[in-house]
């Protein structure tokens, strides 16, 4: 395996839909002409690449199944594993894989082949890589196996673990285009590596895999020119509802990847709902922690210079201890002597412990917020909420009901701040290579930089940016008072959207997740049921006075095409209250499964 | 006293300057009329009134000691103290005397006499005072006295303390103007106070007076058209150095008041050297904390939205116990529950524990930046940082030479971001009593808003302003690579400003404390010497390559205009490291001293 054979092109499936409709369909727009176009041969050869880093015995022999034949890939890789392989792959948390490596039950080699195999299968199936780098990464697990087997000890805590990134972390060996085909083409050096990427390798970590994201991060699919659009590994199906229309189910390549068990955890980003949407539609969990926690040091990212409501990383992974491992290790080298944009706070165990003691007393009080007076939640979710609450209450938990400063404002904020430039970044980012913006990202955006201008306005002044921080900390504080109103409580707990699934062209809105970014609250998502349509039928509903938002979002429901989807819920704590929400995450996990 | 008489028009010293001259100096500036101008009228009916919660006969008798006479006031009071009075403004800490009041050794009452009989005499003497609150104060008192009589309890560890904060800070029944003739009017309520200032309350402190800032806080001498210009109480003189012009000694009225021990200890704000330079210049020791560590909520501000790099609150005082004595009540209150910009990061006492025995090890390291490459410090500021290197490494600790990323980077981010409006609420705040702007202030935004727009050009545009911030993080990273490459320092050392005093027109240079402020680091400042004619004489330097501004200012030095000024010496941290910057300056009191 260590001098992977390259050989014949594109393997990774063609991007489900082409962006150039974007540009044609707009008239006023003189769009490149597609035919000639060079960002379409730039990233034709980026798959090529991709496509001849995977080695031939592990690819999915052509025809690939449609995903109508086989909506749900999350197993599909086990045909092809061995049975010691789909251990490796079903049986552990990361936080036991790694005592098993350290141990000498499996060596870093074979648990990288593994969950290598897993991952191209997935890539191939639900197109969620955007990086293949297992050369590099199998000759690090044969360093690593043999550091064991001479000195006896491991090298770090991660020690033969393999851990994906989102295409934004910087990882030496690959590229970082963030989904821009003008990105393409450079690669990452040991020193420009991100710092949270220095500290898995540090720990041990084999970095093998990165995932890939929508154009410049900014909308809830994941599509792009480069390696085209992310499917959901629960259901790649584009369910078409008739007059309905076509449904979608959200996702990002890190969650289509860790969901086909192609990688146990992986480090992700979240400025609105990156993390927590496809977590949640995945069946996973996954943390965004508040603004200074973890190190963004060295990621690529758009509108970087945006501190109003910045992104974050965060892990995401199968179990809610595994999100509690990786914090531990991120935080044990003390990123913040490096990226001074992190808060020198230690991971807190003894807050764990404490949670554990007054959760055995039952002291714990929740908030539930049943929907968010924006989108009401589709029935699926719902019976969920209510189900969790039911148990909660059954468990001597107290549960309150969640009525906040309206979250409408908060969502009106967080459009404004990710519009501040009116888009010209993101489009500057498109006319490197002169692609046309992919139209899930153009939701937003628009499909040009001119159209932008007229469709959002100029971009915001500095007197007008000021106000709209000074209007962010107004809500944190006011949402504070709230809080403390109430006598306070453990968590609030929430829908993490409407739905698990959006109608295409209609993927806008992300106000369940979004609030946490205004809050910076600490927000963890929770695996908490599956939607199902014995149970979940379509209810009836006073439209009255209800916004055409909510009234598109709740006619939209279809329990056939949703059936069988994940639900998951969101755990918010406090600002920095990371420790908080995993250690409930983790006592209410055997709970809510 | 608790009913305080009133009569008697206008006690408090007239502005030094009045700004008109800026309006009529400059014809291109249709400067309001001065003689019907209505500003005037009603900061001289706010005089009038300030001067009239004076008791009369706590009044200093007509005529004033003129500032040639007398320049140094911070003992003048004491001639009108009884010795018990004396000796409670003079040998105790704040912490001490808490506990003398809880002991029932003074009452809160007989203590809020001196420092406020004290208060009112540096009022008058320096104009360091914006509010009197004495009426308020004395209630206040007397129902802290009663409860300790009848219940045998302190109500918090403040109980009977005597603080004072700057003009920011709301506090129920004072105006805040924030040196802005159309701020005036409107008093504050229980509702509208800072979260610091309740928190001094809830803990028993007596908060008696407010003192004076520069019209919206952004100069580095403190002057406005209501309570006019702020003295040195060390130095009130403007003392003429003949050819060489005006000398100044900079200072804020929070400085003023606790040199002349009209108080123990109080609250002031920084973001660039609001804390620092008045300290260091007053012989005090002055805390700026990183941003989020202290509870800025509700206090008044300019610029507000502007978070790049924000004002923060922190305490002044006489001694660096009484600055962890502060800390730490602010931090047990929990602040973070109520305003969500602070760290929820209680005061760390064990890192002063730990200070104290690696400093017995004698396992200090320190870094020493003798100059910061833009401005030399004048030959005292050398002296004493020679002298304290020496003092270091006599003690056995190692002190390492400093040489960071240019500091001119940090300065030049600093003005860049105190400009992005180009001064347009700044001007703004001015317009709205048709004031002409105080020259301290129009030194960096111009004296009208035109004027403004044409010397500091338009307004920055989103992008550049991200891009500032962007700059801000890259500094803070290359400065933090620094500090890691040096294999790591407790504290660097260095001066506080080039010099003590500053020629009038010229005090424009923060550099030595903008960069704390750019870094977002902890900064201590500790009295550390005196100027001293008779060591500090004249130096010759190679004036070759040196710019306009060091040449000017390191022209300017003149040991018998300067002689006798404290000197105090910066102990920089990393960020959030409070505790530590204050444990090296608790350890190194006795050393310096």
């Amino acid at each position: 395996m260590e001098n992977l054979p390259i050989s014949d092109p594109l393997i990774l499936t063609a991007p489900l839909e082409t962006s150039t409709s974007t540009a044609t369909n707009n008239p006023t727009v003189p769009g490149p002409k597609i035919e000639t176009n060079e960002y379409i041969t730039i990233a034709s050869t980026k798959r090529a690449t991709l496509a001849s880093l995977i080695p031939p015995e592990w690819r999915v022999p052509d025809p690939l199944p449609s995903a109508d034949e086989i909506p749900n890939v999350t197993k599909y890789a086990l045909k092809y594993l061995t049975s010691r392989e789909a251990d490796i792959t079903e049986k552990y948390t990361a936080e036991d894989l790694v005592v098993q490596i350290a141990q000498g039950v499996y060596s870093a080699v074979e648990v990288l082949r593994a969950f290598g195999r897993r991952a191209v299968v997935a890539g191939q199936l639900t197109n969620c890589l955007s990086e293949v780098l297992l050369s590099q990464a199998f000759k690090r697990a044969t360093e690593l196996d043999n550091h064991l087997a001479t000195t006896g000890t491991t090298v770090g805590p991660l020690h033969g673990l393999p851990v994906s990134v989102k295409d934004q972390f910087r990882v030496e060996g690959a590229q970082t285009s963030i989904g821009f085909v003008g990105l393409l083409g450079k690669k990452e050096t040991k020193e420009s590596e991100s710092e949270a990427v220095r500290i898995l390798k540090e720990a041990g970590a084999v970095v093998y895999v990165k995932t890939n994201v929508p154009s410049g991060m900014m909308a809830i699919e994941t599509n792009n020119n480069i390696i085209g659009y992310t499917s959901n590994a629960y259901n790649r199906d584009l369910s078409s509802g008739g007059s309905s229309g076509v449904f979608l189910f959200p996702t990002q390549g890190e969650a289509s990847l860790i969901a086909s068990r192609g990688s146990l955890i992986g480090l992700g980003t979240d400025i609105g709902a990156s993390i927590r949407l496809p977590a949640g539609v995945s069946g996973l969990y996954g943390l965004k922690p508040s603004v200074g926690r973890l190190p963004y040091q060295g990621l690529a990212n758009t509108m970087d210079g945006q501190t109003v409501i910045p992104s974050v990383i965060g892990p995401i992974s199968h179990s809610p201890s595994d999100l509690s491992f990786m914090m531990k290790i991120l935080l044990n080298s003390k990123p913040w002597e490096r990226d001074p944009n992190v808060i020198p706070l230690p991971w807190r165990s003894d807050v764990d412990e404490e949670v554990r003691a007054s959760g055995k007393d039952r002291k714990r009080k929740f908030g539930v917020m049943q929907w968010d007076g924006m989108v009401m939640p589709h029935p699926p979710i719902q019976r969920v909420l209510q189900e969790t609450v039911e148990k909660l209450r059954g468990e001597g938990f107290e549960v309150i009901d969640w009525n906040p400063p309206a979250h409408s404002e908060a969502f009106n904020i967080l459009f404004k701040v990710f519009t501040a430039d009116s888009g010209q970044e993101i489009h500057g980012l498109f006319s490197l290579a002169s692609e046309p913006p992919v139209p899930e990202v153009a939701l937003s955006y628009s499909n040009s930089a001119s159209a932008a201008l007229s469709a959002l306005g100029p971009p915001m002044t500095i007197t007008a940016y000021w106000e709209l921080q000074k209007q962010t900390l107004s809500y944190r504080e006011r949402y504070a008072e709230y809080w403390n109103s109430t006598g306070g409580v453990d968590a609030v707990i929430m829908p993490v959207a409407p739905s698990v699934s959006v109608r295409k062209g209609e993927g806008k809105y992300f106000g369940y997740t979004g609030v946490a970014n205004v809050l910076d609250a600490a927000s963890v998502v929770i695996p908490a049921g599956v939607s199902d349509k014995g149970k979940d039928g379509r209810k009836e509903r006073d439209m009255d006075g209800v916004s055409d938002m909510d009234k598109t979002i709740w006619e939209s429901y279809d329990p056939e095409v949703f059936d069988g989807m994940p639900v998951g819920l969101q755990i918010m704590g406090r600002r920095l209250e990371e420790e908080k929400v995993l250690a409930i995450a983790k006592e209410l996990e055997p709970l809510l499964r």
